[in-house]
């Protein structure tokens, strides 16, 4: 008899699916650009000096938009360094990875990018250290039609048409302290206000997205979104969310992250629509989780303490080209943890109109590339690509009918999360599942009549009896999705036994 | 027997004139600059490519200062694409009007043409996108000696002589959402104060405007003068005000439209000389209406929507240059409105020390040209070179014995309203009236004993049976002024007769 | 008998000697840099044009660091300016002290000044018209390793070492009207707070100095200090505290400046340790008076009051090059003063960690130097060496048992004020003396014992019988310190006569 039993109706819709859901993030930061996606001599690298090993995993992982070129290193940057010939761009300090940025890489050359690997690009501008007029030039040089000084720039630079950019991120996450030019709410909020007020002005066509917080700990979260919105509310379009789990040492609470993102969400709606009454606006902002991912902290945080001591001490500091940053391996229960927030947001999707997944090569990244050598797939690389593949139509967010699991941060949890789609069109459906127990499997019953979907067209399932399992260069295939056994019962039910610390996906058809 | 009984004596003394109160404007707007002032080839135009049927008809309207480049316009605006050779000068995108701006006019171009006519130039900063150091730049490049680097760019660029501008505008409507880089009263009042005590700092001899309210309609009107000099008092010289009036199809309230300008003045005052108590000042502050006119903004409204709805539904919107924008037609009517503004411009002159008729050529404008075609008077024209031309000495606002009309708008308004110069040493007086009347005409008895010039030189009416009557390219004379007839009794008084909507004006000698 | 009885003892120890209390200033002001250290062409200078006479007289008076380029002046400085060939340096106004800048010394010839003299640079930012990122980029182009632009411009400009900069002042006297781009104590705080944390994003062992109040007469005094620090604490090491003496007509009073400057710590300390209690830091801010000194600001005041009349009455103005501004000429009593100010910033250097002499040559300053000419010492310059020269190890502020002298300022005050050093390590003392009294002598017995240092190696004492006695040009050794007669009791203790209006110095060794 299952201990889980889901009922997957067509009443359960949440929204239409937006694919920005599925977007992913190219920082300058460590090897993400440099060595990730730009690796000229690499044997696959094409006349421009991208790889094609990785825009062929990018195509596969199904990333809708990429938002560039940051992240934190946004907050410094000059986009004037990154364009025109490049023997003359100027090499830079870039003060929020303590590296050398020597701008090969620049705007051009990233749309160009994006035009091969079919994404939509997503930008951020300089908030941190510069203001309303270098936004201006920036998306005058982007998406201006020739025939004005800066678009004519462009044009000179090799690209004659507009870049397009539609989706514009109003600087990056300015209530962190570790972000240079950090703000108050008040004063970020006024900036982001009249900012926007000026790119809509150029083109009330953008889309804008004002920070929200850098992430739910933050002393001040939930009241900055409320005092940022209350400046910025007319002018934008989302607010960003910033999300990042780790294992703190108790797997059972780990795997239960996405329940943090789920308040997270609320207290972020609930900010955005005391601001919606307040002014009697008719619009209401859309989120966008445009940094979110398993990450573990503990490593960035030990070498900046390092970094600290040695300049308190005089001790010379290097400030190298494109190091080995962030490059954290994942293992098979992050990957279970990632399919369980993308289940999260998906439920949430009403609301969550928009997310990145931080970051997409080598920088706590799906995918991995070794200098002159191969890209693989981390096995997080799996539930983002078999969700953005399968998802299509209305998503739903099914009721669960589910015992739960004590966590020591979450209370008691619900063991199995679901979220699933359908589309009208081709009468195709999915659904998603995680299994959060450690120790057993779970049996799960899925009721799918009334949604009339229910040949099983293949079924997917990520786990590892070992959770610690990783997909590394020696072994890049450790951990990949298998099939997963599904049984069709008479009443047109679905039975499928979850192993522990698991995610699956099912595709369906009429 | 007359119905209206005015009497002019001495004691009804206001203020000195002050002429910056005949002020105009000219901003990068339409085809204000080009093909406006600036026509090379026409066949007008000198070796500058100045049109000089428009300097001569600039002339002939009697004008003291031109604001210059903005408004609006200002907002985005980089003073250094306007200078130098003109060859490398960049087109920019004009945020504020849609347009493309290609530069070839620029202030020592605009200087230049002051000369030409002998108009006072009035400048405004930028302090929507720049802030302190550019005002700095733009003042020592403006008025600096040769003998540092950017008076001696100046130089180079063939102004050798300072150009001298003592009346500085802090920015332009900054509290108007449609500003780029709008702000609060408190951001504003703060820039306004730190940049305006740097001017100061350099050349203690300027004269600053700081910007008043956008109109007397603003959400926050009143408040924000009073906010803005709380920080700015000790720096400025003047508050400016931006007054547009329309016939929102009730033309007895239109005609009555230099009610609310009174009342708008008397906001100001109160706020000033609130904040001149508050801080013990011995300084008055100025008014500045250097935004006033009549303009129909349906027109325009229209189009920014359509430029909207273009932009959001992802439709090119193009970019032109110096396109037919604003170009208001005017009628009898809204001539006799000018007249009646300026009625009440002098009679507050104590507090009223400049104006700017927005604005000088094409746009909303009472000098208009056709390319390669003729320049011609709107009727708006003629009561502002009549009152310019006749008004001397000292302002006095006499005394009115009247009857009242209603208006939806103001209640009950006087029918006339009247405004005197008296030139002690010329002994020349002038009298400016407005008969606000739609159904009939209005006799008018003045008595002119006490002042003494009772002896008729000239009588000029402005009126038309068509209210509505225009002057336009095909017919560019067909409202003018015509002689009004003046009888004088035995005691010295005037008696005349005003046709119902009209405008007259009286010049009297010893 | 002697009337006051001064005991030296181990406990009276206040903290080790820090030598930064030993710094100086060179502003871009009058003839401090054109003129004074740098003279092409001078008989002394050397093949970078810098006087090596006026070197030696620097390195006698015995400066620790070197404050610069303002001042004022800074508030309106482009460090650009000032790097790359020479020829290309453009011309500016400044507008702090209204001349013209040439820029033909600028950050790398000041670097290699400080070498050649062995002082410590430190520097200031200009925050009054720049912010965030131009403090960057001056951080870079100083202190950076060769191998990004900035640095490899510095390289390219002659300077191919960082020249280690650690010591930066965030702005100038930013709550004073006559600073361009001045602020409000949270304007200010937050922009020092921000600007702040970016330097030290760059390099965390930087030592910053936040602006405090300009000086204790200030309508914000003390409570711009909370402000300020209770947004910058956690980024700022040092506040500023800027104090200038002069003589308003009353010896007496001016004699005791130093208990004004005393209380001035006081309110600073316990406004900054108020913010730190409000926050738990355990952190304690230190002060660095980093502009103090005797001066007249009497002659400037009418300096600038001439000018602002002559340009409000549009007469010309000259903007002069390096003129004769501010060459106060010094009184031995004014000296007095300043050995007085010294003792006290020895009493107090618990939290008097760094200080500044304000300026170094011509300009207020201990060094005078002719064009062409001799460079000579003004009576200020012997205290200052003196204290310099003879302070070591740890700081002692010994008890007084004194009587008073009434003062008009600051009520009944000692009439000897006292400040000690004692070096554990080669067992030598140091003992600086002031005597107020201006109508006898005082007998002062000063108890050694308990030190064990009471053999007199040298003991200086400065004054005249002329309390107006100045050294110039004409008689550049009229005052000089003479020997002071010391005679020891049996017990060890040494008993001195100062002589009305003095200042003295006492070297003991073991």
């Amino acid at each position: 008899m299952p201990t889980v039993s889901i009922s997957v109706r067509p009443e359960h819709a949440v929204a239409r699916l937006d694919r920005r859901l599925f977007g992913s993030f190219v920082e300058h930061l460590g090897r993400c650009v440099y060595g990730g996606i730009y690796e000229p001599g690499h044997p696959s690298a094409d006349e421009d000096g991208f790889r094609r090993d990785v825009v062929d995993l990018v195509t596969e992982l199904g990333v809708s938009t990429v938002r560039y070129p940051g992240g934190n290193f946004v907050s410094g940057y000059r986009w004037e360094d990154g364009v025109g010939p490049r023997e003359n761009r100027p090499v830079r300090r870039d003060l929020a990875w303590h590296v050398r940025e020597t701008n090969q890489i620049g705007l051009d050359e990233f749309a160009a990018w994006t035009r091969l690997t079919g994404v939509e690009l997503m930008m951020a501008v300089n908030l941190g250290t510069r203001g309303i007029a270098e936004a201006l030039d920036l998306l005058e040089y982007t998406n201006g039609e020739p025939g004005t000084a800066l678009a004519d720039q462009r044009v000179a630079n090799g690209s004659p048409a507009p870049h397009g950019v539609r989706m514009w991120c109003l600087g990056n996450e300015m209530d962190g302290p570790w972000q240079t030019g950090y703000m108050t709410a008040d004063e970020y909020g006024r900036l982001a206000a009249r900012t926007g007020a000026a790119m809509k002005q150029a083109d009330s066509g953008l889309q804008l997205v004002v920070c929200g917080s850098s992430g739910s700990s933050m002393p001040t979260f939930g009241e900055w979104e409320r005092t940022v919105l209350g400046h910025a509310y007319d002018v934008v379009d989302y607010i960003s969310c910033h999300a990042y789990y780790q294992d703190h040492g108790d797997r059972a609470s780990f795997l239960a992250s996405s329940v943090d993102m789920d308040r997270f969400i609320t207290t972020v709606v609930t900010a955005a629509d005391h601001v919606q009454q307040l002014r009697g606006s008719d619009r209401q902002i859309a989120l966008s989780f445009d940094e979110w991912n398993v990450w573990d902290l503990t490593g960035w945080q030990v070498i900046e303490a390092q970094v600290a001591a040695d300049e308190k001490a005089g001790r010379a500091v290097p400030w190298p080209i494109a190091p080995r940053q962030l490059e954290d391996t994942y293992t098979v229960t992050d990957a279970v943890v990632v399919g369980s927030l993308l289940i999260t947001m998906l439920r949430r999707h009403d609301r969550v109109r928009a997310a990145s997944l931080a970051q997409l090569v080598n920088v706590i990244a799906p995918i991995m590339t070794e200098p002159g050598g191969p890209a693989w797939r981390q096995t997080t690389f799996y539930p983002f690509a078999l969700t953005s593949r399968l998802a299509a139509g209305t998503v739903l967010a099914p009721l669960v009918d589910c015992p739960t699991m004590p966590t020591a941060t979450f209370g008691d949890v619900p063991v199995v999360d679901v979220a699933a789609t359908f589309d009208d069109e081709t009468g195709r459906a999915a659904v998603f599942l995680v299994n959060r127990r450690q120790d057993a499997p779970t049996s799960v019953r899925i009721d799918l009549a009334e949604l009339g979907a229910t040949r099983v067209v293949a079924a997917h399932v990520l786990h590892d009896d070992d959770p610690t399992a990783q997909n590394t260069l020696a072994d890049p295939d450790r951990v990949t999705p298998a099939p997963l056994v599904c049984t069709v019962t008479d009443d047109g039910a679905l039975l499928v036994e979850l192993p522990p610390i698991s995610w699956a996906a099912i595709e369906l058809a009429r």
